[in-house]
């Protein structure tokens, strides 16, 4: 029996690149290789609960989605995602304490009286000393118990700025504090108005107690804070912030992670995790609180400290904000060390540890939710830029010495900075942007593609010229295309298959395609050089700039076909990118069965509109073609006109007449048709504006003209046409023969007054010709 | 300042499979490696279009569509995905000249007479002997011209299928034979008892020629088939039934290919393909044919015939069913060469060639369109296991032949046979499944799954057993998992963030995180070993029943988290083999923003229909007035019943007109609607049919009554109103006064006659004025 001839495996000449990313181990680009297959531990830093979310959460947390699905919607990894809350946080139990002694004490008060204003007015004083005397020159500064009279002078000075004139550096929180204190003034001074005028009422002392809100914080925390001890009154703060945090993801289409990890459910692991520390002698115990030892690891031969940002290892300022507002500070052997566990004090929620009660520090909750997933070492460890030190080397720190491992994170990603405006968001700059109010303004689309318009890694400035410059911009071009495209495809769908032997796959469809493989190639390589998301949008741009240029050159030659097919690619790698329609939250499945060839939707309410349209439409030609009889074509034509202008434009359907009189149907966003509908009005309007001006000042010379023919030619030398006694006397048809004077006219005189005369018998002839056509 | 520790590359210590697929050029598994970095070229044999899509086409092109998915979706290749439509072809031709004769020739017979009884009778005989004798044993075979008189015993020979317990082999197509010879048979029976009744009618003329439509067709094609000419006779019929092929492919939710190429639109090119085969030396001419020299291409160095089957070179039977039935076959220099071009005869489409008008051979097609596309070298080309010889052999010839080139196709992927319940599908054994009928006993996902348990390259046993056993069992075990886990899910979300401080992150959710991510290894190495999708399978269904494990032996205490990991990931793989929701046919944007809170719904998939209503009716509305003036309300009422009648019906869309002229607008189940529709023309049918019958019979009743005033009073006892001699005499107004012995009438007698008289003259009178009536 033959045999089949030999086989050798193809040469792939032009091999696929290779995926690099931009680690800040190394802060370069490295060759990604995970550890296991095609596997990936990855574990990203996850939000402090104490407050709503805000832009810098937007950023960060959708750019790890981008990155996230791209790593496994287009490299196909098989990512293990896993995210923690923060919950036990020194901002978590302060806000939680101080709102609950608010609220407590608001509960209480029950009458405006003359104790409650004397509290607040006391608390006030200690608050304009200690919060806002802090960011007043020496000078400015009120005496102790001077506070309530200097306030008037104080208020003038800072309320029109211009102490930002004079070039004064205040504490960045000062705007703030000021405010809050001329809030409480302003109640309290009213307060004392209404105590005098005899007024009582729960509810203005509740009025008080609301204006006053900030500066009772801190002073019934200071007198009360050591005797709130219940820890489910920060837990329910972090978790309220959680579910909205969540929310807020959910709306910015942001995947939820694999697996989440919160701090309060970690509490004995942590206790564990750090007496290890301290028996492998990398950390040591002061008044019931442990601290890391930095010099003991750093010089261990396998341990390097601070591997991230070996520079910042002395940097108090990071060290301190690292260490949390309620840490004592001083009890450290080096300026470099960092608590591991803190002894509660009053007031501060606590757990029971080897070394008496105290809670977790900062950093110690991610070495241990990590590793009890995933063990003692990772693929990638992403967060904010503002992690890297100290709280990512001090993590990483934690678990190489409790693993006793040279390496527990491969690759580290850290997301840029983001501004607002070129500056840095922050509350007293009157620039910080809730998530709420941003979405408000922008979709989610918009937003995410602002940030894929910008490298994940580098500081976005996010401004209003990006937003409805680039961005509007990049989606408008693509909603065009995508409407062009469909409104081709269906065409040609509705049409059938061609019957005229014509493939229509020529030389320019080859170029297309050919381009389209050239986009593959370069998106791959762009999401190859470290997740070059501009780079790859710019692919996309421009293959959908050749394709427009194809689809206008080629015009009805056009291979609908080579148009569907980019219009696919560009659209599912919109999509990876998390650009499309938000998954269903509950995508578990493997997707409803289609009824009659779509899924379970409401039906009636999304079609009920356009078919509404149809019906009204169809009554409107019904009732002419009845009750006319056959005088109704200028009237059908109008409704026509009426169905495409106003009833289909705000449903988002253009429909584009063509010669062949079957008009293209588009399915668009409404607001880009309305917009377009009002430009072609305006200028439509401006155009009969411009043609009746025209047309106006037309009629208004002819009407000159023939005005200037109203009187006979027999009348035109004689008064009132001319001053009396200009002339002397006149032949039968009204010529003058002698001027004013008797004298007889000269011979030129005479022929200028037959000419004049000859000239007026015309305009005159005219105007009486004017005159019937009005009359008849 | 401080520099960085140095950083080292990791090494992936389980490195990920590598893809190997079955190749039939080596009729082993390959390491895959594509051409172009991850660029696929790949060529899909697509159908001939002459009949309605069977069950072997269901799993060709499902199970195509799961390998290319698997490339693109889960491999992330960019797959460029091409497949041909053979619309010209033998069978094509034959079918559409035989349905266009058969039509022809209905549309031309206008009575039932003794010539078309004579010309059916004729062709009923010459069927008889060619057709059905081939399948009957010498003893069983009527003497020519016999046919008629010996049919009755054959009949009963064959009728209760005796032959079949006689073990008699009888050729594959003698059963649908027989039994349009036996329908033709008793038809001209019926036909010849009606002409010697005397009955011609029309509608008894075109019975007898639909029941005999298989016999005509055969008598008809062979006297006038060489006189059709016309070539949009064959188109027609390939459109209508590639747009009856792409409707099933969409509902069994199989991708349209990325680029569709048809091969009436490629004539032209294949010329000149053919042109340089010869040039080349590889090719010859005879009689304005041109046949690929197999032996001169064997013999070059760089060249090998049929490398997919050496060892089917010479079989003929292979070879001639390549050739098509319209082959004249003889005139080749050796058996195994084929026709790359024929020279047509008359009544065969044909094209002008350097050798005269002829048309393409069937392999030269695919090699011609390929090559238009990808030039000398595809990636992976696939087809049915029966099209790998002679087809797949003489394309890869041919291609090799014009590019000079060693290797035209890198890898062969042929998809396995069908059978079913054991027997090879064929019209014969009445097994044969069309793709309407399979799709009304299962959903597209049952038969898709039971594709996917069966490797791609096997053959496929598709049995009941196998869709109500292991089907069945394995799309209920998913469904009770899935609506379990979003059951659990949704409880989760309601419940909110836990607050007992358990992560519920402890040995058994570690594990069953640890058996999800062996699942995934297993999933990848099953996908990476030829697509082996029953291993894929098996991995998805173990996972799943582990998990339902974790989840009885968790109760309360389980982390829903994990559980919701697993669905997520199985509903993915799921969705990725094209088992969820049919994608849009319009996939091509990024997908529509949310609109009022429901996502997830294709805008564009759910409106155009409707939307398409609405335009085309205003088209239509404007088109009138445009162009009838106003002269159009009949019209336009016409087309405004239409809108609500038919085209709105099937999209489920009432329109119930109301007195005020504002139609009520309802969406109700389409079925329902076009239920409704029916029963209310049925209703008017059989009410006008009433009325018609009623009509009718007065009608008849009033024509007896004039024609019994034919006859003029004057006449009535007259011959041959009376017989002979019943009356002698009579008086002026014709009453008889004798009888015809001559003896007078009795009073009686008289009485009566003068009564009949009178009655006469009014129903003669009446007679008179319809006369009268009907003349004017």
């Amino acid at each position: 029996m033959a045999t089949q001839p030999p086989w050798a495996t193809p040469t792939n000449q032009a091999p696929e690149p290779v995926l690099k990313v931009y680690n800040t181990l190394t802060r370069t680009k490295n060759e990604f290789v995970p550890r296991e297959g095609r596997h990936i531990k990855w574990y990203n830093c996850g939000p402090t609960v104490y407050d709503a979310s805000h832009m810098g959460h937007a950023r960060n947390y959708v750019t790890q989605d981008v990155l996230r699905r791209i790593m496994s919607d287009y490299f196909g990894y098989d990512v293990h995602f896993v995210m923690n809350i923060t919950d036990i946080d020194d901002k978590i139990i302060l806000r939680a304490r101080q709102n609950h002694l608010v609220k407590k004490y608001r509960g209480e008060t029950r009458a405006l009286s003359p104790d409650l204003v004397n509290e607040v007015r006391a608390a006030w004083e200690s608050y304009v000393r200690s919060k806002v005397g802090k960011g007043l020159a020496e000078s400015d500064r009120p005496a102790p118990g001077t506070e309530w009279d200097a306030w008037a002078a104080l208020a003038q000075k800072f309320q029109d700025k211009s102490w930002k004139a004079e070039g004064l550096k205040r504490d960045e929180k000062f705007e703030m504090h000021f405010s809050a204190a001329a809030r409480t003034h302003t109640a309290l001074a009213t307060a004392q108005e209404l105590l005098a005028s005899g007024s009582h009422d729960e509810d203005l002392a509740h009025r008080l107690v609301d204006e006053a809100t900030d500066v009772l914080s801190l002073s019934l925390d200071a007198k009360y804070g050591a005797g709130v001890t219940d820890p489910s009154i920060s837990r329910a703060l972090a978790a309220y912030w959680e579910g909205k945090f969540f929310e807020d993801m959910a709306r910015l289409r942001v995947r939820e992670p694999d697996t989440l990890t919160r701090v309060t459910e970690y509490v004995p692991e942590i206790v564990d995790f750090v007496a290890r520390i301290v028996q492998n002698g990398y950390a040591y115990e002061h008044e019931g609180s442990i601290y890391f030892d930095t010099r003991a690891f750093d010089k261990a031969d396998l341990h390097d400290y601070a591997k991230l940002e070996p520079w910042s290892k002395g940097n108090r300022e990071l060290l301190e904000e690292g260490e949390g507002a309620l840490s004592s500070g001083s009890s450290r052997r080096a300026a470099s060390d960092f608590a591991l566990w803190k002894a509660s004090k009053p007031g501060e929620p606590s757990w029971p540890s080897p070394w008496g009660a105290g809670r977790p520090g900062w950093h110690i909750e991610c070495s241990v939710m990590a590793s009890a997933v995933f063990g003692d070492n990772m693929d990638i460890h992403s967060g904010g830029i503002d992690l890297a030190f100290p709280h990512h080397d001090n993590e990483m720190a934690q678990s190489e010495a409790y693993h006793e491992c040279g390496a527990w994170v491969n690759y580290f990603l850290h997301t840029g900075h983001l501004h607002i405006e070129g500056l840095k968001m922050s509350k007293s700059l009157k620039n910080f942007i809730t998530i709420d109010e941003i979405l408000s303004r922008y979709s989610a689309r918009q937003l995410r593609l602002a940030f894929l318009t910008q490298s994940w890694n580098a500081k976005v400035d996010f401004s209003e010229s990006l937003m409805t410059g680039e961005v509007k911009n990049i989606e408008s071009t693509l909603n065009n295309f995508f409407a062009n495209a469909k409104a081709l495809i269906n065409q040609a769908r509705a049409d059938g298959p061609r019957l005229d032997a014509k493939h229509g796959y020529e030389g320019a469809e080859l170029a297309l395609t050919e381009v389209l493989h050239e986009a593959q190639r370069s998106f791959r390589a762009a999401l190859c050089d470290s997740f070059n998301t501009p780079a790859a949008l710019d692919t996309l741009r421009e293959l959908v700039s050749r394709t427009n240029v194809y689809i206008n050159a080629r015009g009805k030659d056009l291979n609908v076909g080579v148009v569907e097919r980019v219009a696919r690619w560009v659209g599912s790698m919109l999509r990876m990118f998390g650009l499309g329609e938000g998954e269903s939250s509950l995508e578990v499945g493997w997707g409803q069965e289609q009824i009659d060839g779509h899924a379970a939707v409401n039906r009636d309410e999304l079609l009920m509109p356009y078919l509404r349209a149809l019906s009204s439409f169809r009554d409107g030609v019904r009732s002419l073609a009845v009750s006319k009889g056959d005088g109704a074509a200028k009237e059908i034509l109008a409704l026509s006109d009426k169905l495409r202008d106003v009833d289909l434009v705000p449903l988002g359907v253009a429909l584009d007449d063509q010669e062949d009189g079957k008009a293209l149907v588009k399915l668009v966003p409404p607001a880009e048709l309305v917009r377009a509908r009002d430009e072609k009005r305006a200028q439509a309007e401006a155009k009969a504006a411009k043609k009746a001006a025209a047309v106006e000042a037309e009629r208004q010379k002819r009407q000159q003209k023939l005005e200037k023919g109203r009187v006979p030619p027999e009348e035109l030398f004689r008064p009132p046409n001319v001053p009396e006694d200009t002339y002397g006397s006149w032949d039968g048809a009204g010529i003058p023969l002698t001027d004013g004077t008797g004298k007889e006219l000269s011979k030129n005189q005479g022929k200028k007054a037959q000419k004049e005369w000859a000239a007026q018998k015309k305009l005159h002839d005219e105007y009486l010709a004017w005159k019937k056509e009005q009359a008849s």
